[in-house]
């Protein structure tokens, strides 16, 4: 594990919980070292955690040979070098999103990986949330028809806060704003759910005095499938805690969902004559996505529980050499999700539609 | 009257309720004559609403000396030629939104309206939602601090209906689709809650085969005073009814408003602590807007009866020689409308951002 | 009408709207005289709504041989003996509820009513929410199943505001407080929705010092078909406003409402696999109950449009010579619910379950 | 630990989260062995949560030095015997609720475990919800004012499914249906939060032919300090999965809750002027109850998290000799949850409003 912050926590708490939980466990996870840089703060982590030692200096855990799985949850400027360097080990890697700190960056980190023939997985981690992949669902069995709208933004409001951001605020070490930490998420779910996108013409806007990176950005957005909408993101919608709200409408139905309550998907279905409406959907029953693991319905599960199911998820694709697609984000999506951020950042530069091109490796 | 469909109706049940619920009202309506081209439903909506006469040719309204107000409730192909008509024949005019079918038409309307000095409202009603109204206290207040976010969408989904459009899907008769129709109805409370649109970002969309008028718009906005969002409309987002939706946020507060909820306001205050959070205000208590006419608290109003309080509004203006601004919509709120509308669609032809000028009388 | 105040305002508007909302209407309403106590108000009172003229003793009513219908909207001490001449002198009746402040005062009523051989409605209005007769419609329709529970609550808020209350505090106008006033209204749709009450073991409770009517009731109730569940009644419930919230589950559907959102009616069907969930209908299509009078869909109606259906429903049953029943609630209905609030009365007195018997004429 | 089904799976979860999520935990705890009676599963058990061996006789517990703390998970019938004896063996003791399957046993288990000496909780593990927490600092704080209501039901469905059930529908076993495994929590909040019960006037009822405990009780409660209201449980609730909501008006404020979205309280504050309504707080604040632990604002936990921070709460009150009590519930609130329990029975089968005793040790 490199970092031990926010989400070497996460992770963490996922690989702790994962024996149990998913019983039995496709691997059983082993705690080998965290990596970080404060010394004093990465040997309390690891006794927190249970890692079996702390290092000050990640090529420490690319050169262990008992580590077969290389996570990193450390800021943005630190995820192409080390990710790399631990896929060329012949490590699987898991790295925190946005990969890169832009499209080339992020190609490169792909391409290097990808030719290491190692399982990789970028961390959007919303895609394990159960009404999330239920939702994925829907759409591939063809419940929604032709699918036209897809209107996505992710609100949250500490952009203010003089005790938070650290390195989030830093352009060096983040690369960009709410673009790579709340809008790549968007992109990503985006093309998850509804495909590739085709165009943007979007704003970048810095509100905070002295602030170097972005506090929101707004786009519209063309897919390559003909549906249109918006994609936003803002660390300044005030009241807005963590609200990644999204709504696809389809043809045959219409989706709804805000990560605030994230058990949740509103489904309108065309089909139900005078009792149709938006169905708030609890998604914790016995068929529902990764509810074989949970508890008994309507006894809902948190935040931190999405990754136990990516992380799972990882590990069974490790256990079985299966595919991390398309149910995971591959290094690939992370290229992808950061070659739509990027053209953001030209349209509104250019004040022009910016048409995306992906690359191969 | 000029038009007994949709807005005939909406329209003539504002001026039979006005004399009862707005108690003592600002002048004693007279329904003289209704105009209409089918003469058998035009005689029966005299006949309903309690005109006097029914008349197949408008301009019998414009010869009508007896006639003070001139209320057009038609298709936009006729706002134009008969609201001229009537205001340079010195009769006070309200005219359905948009105002024109494109800046040009709206501009010759406003100016020859302004011109001929009579009052003129254009049918913005939403302005006078009490919860709208209630928004716009509460900004002009200063309780909102500096406002960054403008999301708006309007949604509808009946644009598969084949019962359904009529002139609304004709070019020439509605000028345009789901701009005109709701879209412009977004850049009103925009404007009316935010301020001036500075540019534009956006795109034009077409779903339907064969249809003639876009579906749907997308837009990235910025506003003159800083804020940035987004303005959306469409008539195919499936289980959205007639769902306007639109959220501000300000670094001091952020509001909520669905038109399917049209009597609550959500508003969020920064100054909450451990009891933070949006709340649901049921905007109906007897210190809220227009709230002295109608019910006790919690006993809610309909949409019908925002039209009571518009035209309440415009006849008290004309009783008392007062300005139908700020709180009304005059003909220039309904010509800058058409502006960012114009520049919504140069926008979508010509890839790139659109400033907008506006130009005056 | 008798009456010119809350009630009297509520059916006024329903007069004068039938007329073109609920085209063609069934009768066309002649508004001849309104009764109040003061003359100074009720005069104006019949400028205002446009009666014919005012009268300050309701026997000229009873006299008035130009007078069809009788609408009682006075004070409850004056619902029994105005209402009984009235129908004695062949006029058919309205009466608000409760019918009377006893169940013995509403057999008196119903009795000698029913006798005269005229219609007679008891102005249980909330019958005439689309919402609630949708409800209705699906339960007539075997949607529920086997229904198990019911669990209603009318709680408003106003019961300790010194300027509100007047008469509807003195026990010998009023008869009782919450009872009469809100729990009979979910007495009402308990046996609208669910049929006849079998038994109650109810509190009554009193919290403002000085109050001489209760401010509270609770219930456990039992209906005859075996379904079991709560009705509770308050004007002390802080921040509900009009909050009348009932709940029945059956075998086969759920229903839930709100009266706050009375154009909404949830819905959960047992038969929704994976997209399960309590569906909010939004009760405004052309399919769903009064709405053929109304706008398109999602353009919501008020509280006070529910006297529009409610009187409609009475002038139809006039004109055809048709039942009042059982969409509209008679006054055996209004008999029967007085009878169930005589038995929550008792309940508490005696420290026991009531069972309620229902009388004949 | 006792029992390695439902809740020994919810307890073994949170002692395994204890020692990295709350950081530094007030004890480590050792998982020592797990009982049960089918010795394969119990087997799996221990190897699943990382117990170091498995016993089919809960005495093994019992005799085993090295164990400081019982939990007893098991059916209800197995409450008393052994947390009697390992608390009289001197372990500290948790036991899952209802304490026993009558006031009775609940009495003798309290009275004997108390002369042990030990730490008792009873695992009325909804206490532990932040939102609940922080409803009862508010509540210890002032700020509702005089309570005047509580309405309380705790909602599910699964009564009719074949597959479930088990020993929660053996009399034995369970003791009772609905009300131990549901009405107790209500009654646990309902005194947690708005003190002790005085009387109750319920119901008892059984819908599925053969069913040998009760599927649903309904009550009118009377508070010691005055307040009314109303508790409600049930298996048959369709569309009702987990749903145990309760509201509570004061003079000052009002509380809704709903455990379905646990993360959330809804508070009134009469101080809101023309923002007020009901506010929705997402309880997942810095200054919120038990955050400190957790992540960002707005990432919410789940169901499981709530037992963390029960036994949190226990550890805690072991390692420095404090108090269970308040904001734990001891075996005395257990005990005492049963005799209201007891109240609703007897109320039911005589019929009358049952005042409750309670006894001391």
């Amino acid at each position: 594990m490199l970092g031990y912050a926010f989400m070497g926590k996460a992770h963490s708490n996922a690989l702790r919980k994962i024996p149990y939980i998913t019983w039995p466990p496709p691997l059983m996870p082993r705690l080998v070292a965290i990596a970080g840089r404060d010394e004093q703060a990465v040997t309390e982590a690891a006794r927190r955690y249970g890692y079996e030692r702390a290092v000050t200096d990640w090529h420490e855990l690319v050169a262990d040979e008992s580590i077969g799985l290389f996570d990193n949850g450390g800021p943005n400027a630190l995820h192409g070098e080390p990710t790399i360097a631990a896929a060329e080990a012949g490590k699987h890697v898991l790295c925190e999103k946005p990969l890169g700190r832009t499209a080339d960056e992020s190609h490169e980190i792909w391409r290097r990986v990808a030719a290491a023939g190692v399982k990789h997985l970028c961390g959007f981690n919303y895609r394990f949330v159960p009404a999330v992949r239920l939702a994925r669902e829907l759409i591939d069995a063809g419940e929604l028809g032709e699918i036209r709208h897809f209107r996505g933004r992710y609100l949250q409001d500490w952009g203010e806060d003089p005790t938070l951001g650290t390195w989030r605020f830093d352009p060096a070490e983040a690369g960009s704003g709410a673009l790579g930490d709340l809008a790549a998420h968007v992109v990503d779910l985006a093309r998850f759910l509804v495909g590739e996108i085709a165009s943007v013409s979007a704003l970048v806007k810095t509100f905070v005095p002295g602030r170097k990176v972005d506090d929101a950005i707004e786009a519209a957005v063309e897919f390559a499938d003909g549906a249109v909408g918006t994609i936003e993101a803002t660390r300044l919608a005030l009241g807005r805690r963590n609200a990644f709200q999204w709504e696809i409408n389809g043809s045959k139905s219409s989706l709804y969902f805000d990560m605030e309550r994230l058990n949740e998907l509103q489904v309108f279905r065309a089909d139900g004559d005078r009792t149709r409406g938006f169905t708030t959907v609890l998604v914790s029953e016995a068929n529902h996505p990764f509810w074989e693991y949970w508890w008994p319905p309507g006894h809902i599960v948190g935040w931190g529980d999405t990754f136990v199911h990516e992380i799972h998820h990882l590990l069974r694709a490790i256990a079985e050499d299966g595919e991390v697609a398309p149910y995971g984000a591959t290094f690939e999506d992370g290229y992808r999700a950061a070659e739509v951020c990027d053209a953001i950042v030209r349209s509104h530069e250019r004040g022009k539609r910016e048409e995306i091109g992906y690359r191969t490796v």
